[in-house]
């Protein structure tokens, strides 16, 4: 893992022990699949960030100079790009200064191992989303009640961890998503996939099916997604992730569901199945 | 303002840039008031501390190595000290590691000005604080909703900047407390404060309270503020607080709450009355 760190237009060692990302989580972030050192969802999520930046008022460092050390970063590689923004430094209180200077760090990752080609386990999280428009649909940084949901299993004996993501609810009980991607059903020839207006992200995957499927955005009960014919999840790192189980519910790899995951390798040749030898 | 920056027991001159705390707000802080060096509540500062690592499962530092770095830090002198301890480094993805090593910040920061000796002037914020048990109580570092509360009025032009403190409700409309601070308010001889079982904070001077005065800990609706025959503030920085204003709503300084202001200076000498020279 390489990591760049900034303040402004200037490179830093490190964080600032005064940043307010630090304090308070106060600050945006976008995890975004690299193709031979470039971003193809990049506009995407610049604009997602940029969404962000106005609803939480914080200032975000120069796209060009994002770009540029981004591209250096990767060096032509594929990988996995994070970049977190940050308020900036700001003082003891939760005050917010009228202008400040971001920081922010990029990091290079390793591709995430491939999902097991039949589908992937799921189970319900115990601990729920809580309900919160004024920061709903943005990638903000306050994200513990992710790491609480992601813990409630990670640490289980390898034959207790039956899982390879958890669903979430809200706490009024509503499905939103799993802790680390969105979620859609089908019932018959109906897509759903949760509102992100009340809690959960809007993500950059999600906006691209919404895109190439005929998806219906609604409230979406627990029982939902026990009776569908067919779920998936996706994120912008790992693409189509087709669903074979939630606890006992099982589910037989689907057809539409597959051409779905073709339609993205054509889209985003990050996602394009390694090419073998012929 | 001086800050120390740890990992473990390491001294290091700034945050690293892969640093959970940085990225998700994965930590918790305490803000203190120190009085000649000391920090009359370390105890209880350090107690809320503990219960929210527990809950979250975070590794503390040495309480040893943080008391004596804030006794150097102090110096002597008086002045708010905030820590913050974050779970340490940890990867790309929400999942906590297994074990990890917290970073920990030590700062120190002038005492904030006296508030006016009549009482505060509050406003009710627009956001509001979503219900989420599993946070609730303690003083975890995801606090955006606060920095947005905060931000409702604080760079308001100055003719109308009429509050200097703001009351926030939960999602379901029930009063929680200040953006920094309790509330307790009075009916005849019944005082009341909000219970933080869902939202909010279990201040350390809201808890010194509970032990000073027969308080009954409720759901508390928007309109009892109202109809209250006296409201005050408290934190752990600033002590007791008298409420003079909240929007038309005016009350005058109330004999009960003075005398709980003599009764904390007498319990904790930082927030002693400066002595005058007779």
């Amino acid at each position: 893992m390489s990591v760049r760190c900034f303040v402004g237009t200037g490179r830093v060692d490190a964080i600032p022990g005064t940043d307010r990302g630090f304090a308070y989580g106060d600050g945006l972030f976008e995890t975004m699949r690299a193709h031979r050192g470039m971003v193809p969802w990049w506009d995407a999520h610049w604009a997602r960030m940029t969404a962000g930046a106005e609803r939480l008022r914080i200032t975000l460092p120069d796209p060009v100079q994002v770009a540029r050390e981004a591209a250096a970063l990767l060096a032509g590689d594929d990988g996995v790009l994070k970049l977190v923004v940050s308020r900036g430094d700001g003082g003891r209180g939760y005050g917010p200064p009228a202008a400040s200077t971001p920081t922010w760090v990029l990091s290079r990752h390793p591709l995430p191992a491939s999902a097991p080609a039949a589908g992937l386990e799921l189970r319900w999280c115990a601990v729920r989303l809580a309900v919160q428009p004024a920061l709903a649909g943005i990638k903000h940084c306050n994200r513990l009640e992710q790491v609480l949901a992601r813990a409630e299993w990670l640490h289980l004996p390898p034959a207790e961890r039956d899982a390879h993501e958890g669903l979430m609810r809200s706490g009024d009980g509503d499905v939103v998503c799993a802790t680390a991607a969105n979620v859609f059903v089908l019932h018959g020839s109906r897509w759903r996939t949760p509102l992100v207006d009340r809690c959960g992200v809007a993500g950059i995957c999600r906006q691209w099916v919404l895109g190439a499927l005929e998806v219906e955005q609604s409230v979406l009960g627990a029982a939902e997604v026990d009776t569908a014919d067919a779920v998936f999840l996706c994120n912008a790192v790992r693409g189509i992730l087709p669903v074979a189980r939630l606890g006992t519910r099982q589910w037989p790899l689907q057809a539409q569901v597959s051409a779905l995951q073709q339609q993205l390798a054509r889209a985003h040749p990050g996602f394009a199945p390694p090419q073998s030898s012929s």
